[in-house]
């Protein structure tokens, strides 16, 4: 069998059930959740041993530490992935919920009820536990799912493949429900992402390179991530030491996540008042600061903050900073330079406040709050499969909803068209 | 200025015009709307004068009587256009709409605010309202939009394009917020729909063909309507009266709609009591009747249906039929052959009728009643922009709603992420 013929398989046998799979009950759905639950709680060790294979050989390939630390199962690992299993059987089902039933006037009703959007396929890179995390919303959304991990963590994902298995086989959901690709062959993410007949929908995780490169060759449609270029605006109206709380916070609370501020935009007639105590507290954390002209002209000893730096997802200790004329300008360059992910502005005015909300074209938009809040946990999706960037379907984090569709209903008495 | 330049230059504009588009309010944008509409009224005479231009070369090019038809700008059709904009402008906007805002335990609120796409792109066929129609639905929801017209309905196109810039300057939003392409040379459409960085959907309304090539070939989102092979099934509880109404109602009422049945499925036990005086309905009705091997062994002098049969949308009075055991079966023929646009069950039954909601899976699922109520203007959307056979994104009769997103607003008052 070559890997176009294998991955053909995969998607036939995934499109079969995830017939079977959108008329299964929310109870048979949490059922598998719990057995496989149960299950890695049973095999821990397996789980361990088949992750040390991986480590050990990417220790030998001389993988670098922070990727090798993402391909490591803990024991505190396994117990985090049994928690996200027990909170997604926690989450209200949204198949089959119906929504917006009404009379038309010719006495019919019409409503619209949430159905799974079919096959899901979903690419990572090193971490194991994506494999739980993603079988796991895929199911509970009624989904089918064809997971391929990274080739790293190929003896990790099988192993936690044969739980979700004997998981589904137990609860008399068909095995192929979810399928972990088991071929290393680069050829088969290739495929996977072209075989419109079998899978509706391509999730990447991982770094900008795999998604950029999965968006511009898949004939599926893609729910990505790429840049998180995320502003604070201080207005002049701000409450000083919201601003000071929240800039603070949106930039050192964690340096490497998509939702950090890279850019501090700050208005002319508050800039000498917040700046100089704002930067003595990002010095003190070990933030450098690169500014523009005018904020030089009050902090003389920053580095030039360039074109390119208003363009740039540092995930790094670095905030480059603007002093802007108002909340006009402030737009205008979140629009113009940012990645569309997040947004905030720190202001006690109320026309200001709305008018950043409404003008600012961000998955997220904020009203003097972290940029650091954008997330699915905190926003209580209650699971996250992803972040979009993207407008269609599904903008910001992604919770089941993301990975649902919606088709209309009509409840008639033997209604006919006129 | 190349093509590729030209159509660069548009999507340009039409990205910076969608920015202010997203800020205008409704009373501006139905402001707009009027104003067009009393360009229409007032240039009748040029309309009318343009497009007996693009009827005679068609006449001259030998077009085929249907399409000039569809290309035939009447005054009726004018009327038509006018009425359209007067419906546009009574319906809700949607943009702004905050909906689900509710507090997070911090205290903060999270909620979604709907928004424009941005930049919609819409390819067409021969009727020149399309122009109206487009570019009324993308204006009432914010977008900017870029409307390429058939080669043939150039003229008409163009002066209806006079109509719309006039109101849009009038009302003091940008000309460039609606732009309908003024070269005929098809690199248009291939440049369009390959400019990610302008556009944001494409929207493809004509034949099979042209949808087909232009989803193959585009890297930007494409809502699209393919195939409408609908089915009604007849189930052995249904009411003999209803099941006759709304099988011939579902064929006859039109014959070349895409929400038109085109294979019946009767349950075993009913056959013989429904299908001799359906069919004698049918036939009287001058439409050929194709039958499976057990429908035939009924009413011998039908034809045989064919496996290629359950696969044809005949878009003509032809049906085919099929005899099945029950509900399950005729589930299971509907989701092998059919296209996943609109089915039906005839039956007094409760069990069996939520069981064919829940388990077709098709973007209109109905009960008692007929396909040919599958349409945005029936459920009440108001307009149509399309219909999607897809279920990424919008699926189903596609109206305003389905050319917007949302993002997530976060109001706070100074939280930081913990």
């Amino acid at each position: 069998m070559t890997v176009a013929e294998y991955m053909q398989h995969l998607g036939t046998q995934a499109r079969a059930a995830s017939q079977i799979l959108a008329r299964t009950t929310t109870a048979i759905k949490n059922q598998a959740l719990a057995t496989i639950a149960q299950q890695l709680e049973q095999h821990r060790n397996t789980l361990l041993s088949a992750n040390a294979k991986d480590v050990a050989a990417g220790q030998a390939q001389n993988l670098d530490p922070a990727f090798l630390d993402r391909l490591t199962l803990k024991d505190s690992t396994i117990d985090s992935m049994i928690k996200g299993l027990t909170e997604i059987i926690a989450l209200p089902d949204p198949i089959g919920t119906i929504s917006d039933l009404h009379y038309r006037p010719a006495g019919f009703q019409v409503g619209k009820m949430r159905v799974p959007l079919g096959v899901v396929g979903i690419i990572y890179e090193s971490r194991p536990n994506v494999t739980i995390d993603a079988a796991a919303l895929c199911l509970k959304s009624g989904n089918a799912s064809i997971l391929r991990g990274g080739s790293e963590s190929i003896h990790s994902n099988q192993a936690i493949a044969q739980c979700i298995e004997a998981g589904l086989t137990a609860t008399g959901i068909p095995a192929t429900a979810v399928q972990v690709v088991e071929t290393t062959d680069r050829a088969a993410v290739g495929e996977l992402i072209r075989m419109s007949k079998y899978v509706d929908v391509i999730i990447p995780r991982g770094g900008k390179g795999l998604i950029e490169r999965i968006s511009q060759e898949a004939k599926i449609p893609v729910i990505k991530h790429l840049d998180g270029i995320c502003h604070v605006y201080i207005d002049d109206q701000a409450d000083l030491e919201k601003a000071l709380a929240v800039a603070y916070n949106a930039k050192t609370q964690r340096y490497g996540t998509c939702n950090t501020m890279e850019t501090l935009l700050v208005a002319q007639s508050i800039a000498t008042q917040i700046l100089p105590p704002l930067a003595a507290k990002y010095q003190a954390a070990g933030v450098e600061l690169r500014g523009c002209p005018a904020t030089r002209a009050l902090l003389p000893h920053l580095k030039e903050a360039t074109e390119e730096d208003w363009r740039t997802e540092y995930l790094a200790p670095i905030l480059s900073i603007r002093i802007v004329t108002g909340v006009e300008e402030a737009i205008q360059h979140i629009n113009t330079y940012g990645s569309q992910h997040t947004d905030s502005i720190i202001t006690e005015d109320w026309n200001r406040a709305w008018l950043f909300l409404t003008a600012v074209d961000s998955s997220s938009v904020m009203v003097n709050a972290s940029t650091r809040l954008a997330d699915g946990f905190v926003y209580g999706l209650g699971a996250e499969i992803g972040i979009s960037t993207d407008k269609f379907h599904a903008r910001g984090p992604v919770g089941l909803e993301g990975l649902t569709s919606q088709k209309f209903i009509v409840l008639g008495n033997g209604h006919l068209r006129q």
